[in-house]
């Protein structure tokens, strides 16, 4: 397949995504600043999101930028990826909305979680279809695939417990994807170097 | 015309449709897993058209990386193929609020096929317009179109008549059709290869 | 400026305001296929735009692959082109719903009318920064936008008498506008031809 | 980073956060031109903001053309513009339908100047990255961002103390900033050949 056309593609849908996100936050029907003001909670679910599509794209950048080609295989991953991904606007309404209801903040945890799953699930497929390149490896080993799935799984674990005591917990997913993220990617480098 | 904007001016429209689709999937207006997961059938007839665009943008592609020039010819072809697209957000939404009324299936399977017709004309118009490109003929002869095209009428006949006994059937058609695609390209691999 | 950058950039804006235009058809309340097909005068009123797009979308693309740059002047030219581009999905909108008032018929031909200006005015500004290049004296001459422009505003003005006797005259102004650009394309060949 | 596709990004949520600000313009439920007119001050705003984004998309489309990457840091600076940029949709709205209320005009200033103030920010990490780059000096001389921002923050102020007189006086912060550029440049332009 044509590699740019397909990152092309990606972009264009994930910028529609994050743009759609912002659709949920309305003007008040009265000329008040109370009012809206009170969208807060709505814009900082917003910000959440924000962060996670911003931080997977960044992500997602390296891998393409790395390698050769992608085929059929690494396109269905595409799919997938993009498909969860467009879930996004209406989790992070809901719990934008409800913020201190369990169930909002449990479907955003999941769909967090689901859209890793995916976006590893999108990166195996795409590195089998370019074990010839050679960046691969390098990169493969930066990424820390399974020390940050696994930190993440965790997360999941321990937040959905949480979000009985605390729901607005929940919303935190993204700051700590992101900080597992760079965490394991330290602890990387230091075996590496070790 | 300028091949590559061309195809990155297909891929927007694509893309926003494709993001459109599921501005259809609205927040519960109170806060409820049950009213959230209400909405799966929409979430469901979602997942359908998603297929069913991806298949085609992945056919598409495949052709517009095999082209050498697009023309105004061409252009027009691809024109109603996009009209035509633009109407599945709205036939999506009306499959998955009435999943079982069988005027909303009927005008899904029709506007499914009116699609495939119009994706046949937008290949025939351009494929006219590079007859001189080796790798053409390879192309049409993978493509398969007539033996697909054949069996998608095919079901949009038979699966009409069942709409009225089971109307959740017509929904089934992005899958039936990737089905058939793959069939088709199967067969015609063998028939080449004897 | 970076050419292609800009030409991303127009196709992108055009793009999503084609696909706003759709998103105007709504789904029924009920499920009826009678109130379905009753948004039949806004499907329309969306062919109409649809083509008016496209076929300026096809103008303007021919003459971005002939010029060689664009400066501040032309990048002012595009926007005010845009600006007006993006009025199009309310005024289709509104000509849709009342296609039978003369109200909105008016305002459907003036901003047409609009758009037709600023696409001139962004010819002129693009076209003066390139007089170097030696493809635009063909282009322009090919173009016959004198030709055309008249046609277009004796149609505007013919069509404004017509609206207050029958409204939906209006609405075929992208049909016509075509018409006109083919038989001023045809005249001007003949001329260069004699 | 891949800089071409960095800047492609930033278009595709440019061009869908434009397109986004008319949506606010309705078509009125009845067939009256008074009541489609009577929507001319969200038109009013929405010629504002358009100035500005496009402004803006300029000076930054400049900027990219003179560097040559883009690393983390830049593009944390990316998303802290892109992220401000997505909220003057619903301001924009907030202002058009209240003019006279001095808390959406206040909101609007305050948003305009946090974007001008993330812009500079982009620019300072952008600009901290491409330090080798040759034309990176005379673009940041010409730019005149000290002159351009004490300036813009004097408007703010200014316009802040205005708004409780005249309250419509806070949507013309984009013509303000367009005109602060001009002279801030024009200002260099003469210091720089004295």
């Amino acid at each position: 397949m044509n590699k740019s056309r397909v990152e092309a593609f990606i972009d264009a849908i994930i910028a529609i995504v994050l743009t759609v996100l912002i659709l949920e936050i309305k003007v008040p029907d009265e000329p008040s600043l109370k009012m809206f003001f009170s969208e807060w909670r709505m814009a900082f679910s917003y910000l959440m999101t924000f962060i996670l599509v911003m931080f997977s794209w960044y992500v997602q950048h390296g891998m393409f930028l790395a390698i050769k080609r992608v085929k059929l295989g690494g396109f269905i991953g595409v799919c997938v990826w993009l498909f969860v991904l467009s879930f996004l606007p209406v989790t992070t309404a809901f719990v934008g909305r409800y913020p201190s209801y369990w169930g909002a903040e449990l479907v955003y945890l999941m769909v967090a979680l689901l859209w890793l799953l995916s976006a590893q699930l999108m990166s195996f497929l795409i590195i089998r279809e370019n074990r010839d390149v050679p960046e691969m490896k390098e990169f493969i080993r930066r990424q820390a695939g399974s020390v940050m799935l696994t930190s993440n799984i965790i997360w999941t674990v321990v937040a959905t417990a949480l979000i009985f005591v605390i729901p607005e917990i929940g919303m935190l997913t993204p700051i700590v994807t992101v900080i597992i993220q760079i965490i394991s990617n330290r602890h990387q480098s230091r075996q590496l170097s070790a």
